[in-house]
């Protein structure tokens, strides 16, 4: 007896860079993993039967660098420099944030992330046990990583951190993992970094942390270290475990041998990037040298949401762009990024990202019956250039059945939705937002 | 007794390019037209009610190039450079349309419009009164321009056009103009291009071209015939009407003071041009220099949707990442685009493009009330960075109500999407592909 079999549907798998569709499958899932994948209807009892004829399973998408609970700042600034906008906005506003609020910003990052096909978020934020309880309830899967930052209350910070990652690293059925997060090498002095990485070390879990986000942070760097972020923080010992570097706009050539040579995992989030003006990763070639890339939203103060198909669209359009040529990033590439590649970049590579046997049940069904996505001549090119993410009609994590027919089932809706935007209108007026209580931006 | 009031909507207007909100206003329509707008719920008897509390009311988007029926051919060819894409793909497909492969390849795209919002669609097409029949039934507004190439029978295509321009110029009540479409001036000499002039002054109408569209091109001009695209067809006299430049991604200095001179409006397709990697217009440079920009989708082979909002979205993105600053094209100029500036580039400034008293009824109704919108901190942000095709609820083109609750009401979409999709399968088989017909593509 399985617990789910989607029946009918076609399902899309990668023979290395390239897409593969496998017409008319079943998918059977027991305890929460893909066990069986077969040319025909399965037939066998199942507790729940999903009829998927005529639409696409995809594995689910991948956010790899998010602040899911900055839902709640969605619009609330536009079309400034980045460092007015994080000093004299983001920054004051977030110090405002309660862990009550960072719960039900979460669950509506949450939300809208199931509506749009993402079953996995990497999160880096402060009020991380608020974002871990969102996450454990909502069902969706995650790597959560406690934002650290130099300053006097370092040394609790970390403690508090490393308290977390005890606590939750595997929990939730393995769904939650979790990893430190000092904030950037322009916020965490060396010696922070180098006590993350041997608390890192010791605990056997990895870092998440943004690195490179823009062309002044490293010439900064360069002043102040005499080396580029990537490598002030490799000597502080950061790369000696898994380590995701969020945006990396600005490698120089030797950075990219680095992060090559120490397995680090670049996340673009190019919709952001390319909205503040900073720079996106230059991903074709970091693929080039070796570096596994996947894709993020950042938060959705800059990005304005949480949606991974429009990211992997976005930055293909991006690359092609760039090297003026049609051939750069094809459709099979892009989304790999946004989803096997973006699993290995958070640490989860053997546990999602694909559509195989013995892989998690993440598992996403999108329909292709609207006038927007027919006909359909290539199932691949209909998913990265045509679909839009009301085109997802079923969403399953580990193989509970979070949304069917548009309807999210572990969320209610209504509630997060009004309780959200009730204490976004509190946090975001104006005469209410203070001093920012952190470090300020540095370029 | 009015014909239509929209009660209870924010509506969006522009003082210049800023974006005003008329929080909870009423849209009165009669005949057609916006007869009144008021801040409170307009109190008088109306045959049609339509109650929009929390939605956004926004101008009709504006498509300012498109080849509609290419909706057939959407994902047939991707990641492919554009030569191949056009010589070795599309014109050998192409040469196998009919003209009703034509109409129902016109109504899906329709549909798929009418669904995203988008009101009115310049079109560049050959059995162009398939479309126009396919734009007189479905009630969208569109600027059809017959396309002409050179060849033996160019006489005979000048012909045809001239007699298509003169039947539905001003058809359908008005929600048809019609204009010459020569085709670029790779694939019509300089001699047609002025008897298609000379035809467009006759007739007082204006004239639609690709322009530009590659570096190669441009390069090609100057060994050909000494001089830029731009340049080439002012001294064939084209300008001397009003002309719409589709593409225009690589003037130079002195064809961007040519364009405004002329008052030639350019629209970009930002989507189309990323993915094909041929460069991009540079939209902030020429809406300095005074010349209108729309925006544009090009044919779904391309662009693989008929989506003016992720235009609009796209460019906005490309020009503050290509110009490094956050406070490039801003929220209020990215949405003139997609609307005001779109219906100004096609001729139609004082027919359609805003909401204002004595313009068409072109009026789209978005919900705001999901977790991807929430919470609205700005209805311009919500629209340009958050907003999706599928948030619009109701689409109204010159007094007529196209869709409500996101149902078509003037088209069986269930029947165009059988019958394109029947179509679509029969064009694209591989053994049925024949020679093109049509001039080689040449850079």
């Amino acid at each position: 007896m399985y617990d789910i079999i989607v029946r009918d549907a076609d399902v899309l798998q990668f023979d290395g860079d390239a897409p593969v569709l496998l017409p008319r499958h079943s998918i059977a899932v027991s305890e929460g993993y893909i066990v069986r994948i077969a040319p025909h209807v399965i037939d066998e009892p199942a507790r729940e039967s999903i009829t998927a004829r005529g639409m696409l399973a995809i594995p689910g998408l991948i956010n790899g660098h998010a602040h899911t609970a900055m839902s709640l700042f969605r619009g609330v600034v536009e079309d400034v420099p980045i460092e007015a906008w994080f000093n004299d906005h983001i920054w004051p506003m977030e110090t405002n944030l309660t862990a009550e609020d960072v719960y039900w910003g979460a669950l509506l990052g949450i939300a809208e992330m199931i509506e749009a096909g993402v079953t996995c978020v990497a999160d880096h934020y402060f009020s991380i046990d608020a974002i871990a309880r969102a996450v454990e309830e909502s069902g969706i899967r995650a790597n959560l990583a406690p934002t650290i930052f130099s300053g006097p209350d370092e040394t609790e910070q970390l403690a508090r951190a490393v308290d977390f990652v005890t606590r939750w690293n595997g929990a939730a059925g393995g769904r939650i993992s979790a990893w430190l997060g000092p904030h950037s090498p322009y916020t965490c002095t060396p010696d922070l970094l180098a006590r993350v990485a041997g608390e890192a070390r010791r605990l056997g879990v990895g870092i998440h942390i943004h690195l490179s986000e823009t062309a002044a942070q490293v010439a900064e760097s360069r002043v102040r270290y005499g080396k580029t972020p990537v490598a002030m923080v490799r000597d502080a010992g950061l790369f000696e475990s898994p380590t995701l570097a969020a945006h990396m706009a600005h490698p120089d050539p030797d950075d990219v041998a680095i992060l090559a040579a120490h397995n680090v995992s670049v996340v673009a989030t190019p919709k952001t990037e390319m909205k503040l003006g900073i720079g996106v990763a230059p991903v074709t070639a970091l693929r080039a040298a070796g570096v596994t890339v996947g894709l993020g939203s950042d938060g959705a103060a800059s990005n304005n949401d949480y949606d991974i198909l429009e990211a992997a669209r976005l930055l293909s359009l991006l690359e092609k762009h760039r090297h003026s040529d049609a051939r750069v990033m094809p459709l099979g590439v892009a989304l790999r990024l946004a989803t096997s590649d973006g699993a290995r970049a958070i640490g989860l590579g053997d546990v999602t990202g694909a559509l195989r046997e013995g892989l998690a049940a993440d598992i996403v069904l999108l329909r292709r019956n609207a006038p927007h996505t027919l006909p359909v001549h290539d199932a691949a090119a209909t998913l990265l250039y045509s679909a839009r993410a009301d085109d997802v009609d079923t969403v399953i994590v580990a193989g509970r059945v979070l949304m069917r027919r548009r309807r999210l089932l572990t969320i209610d809706r209504r509630r997060v939705l009004r309780e959200a935007s009730r204490r976004a209108a509190r946090l975001t007026r104006r005469s209410d937002r203070r001093v920012a209580l952190y470090p300020i931006y540095q370029g």
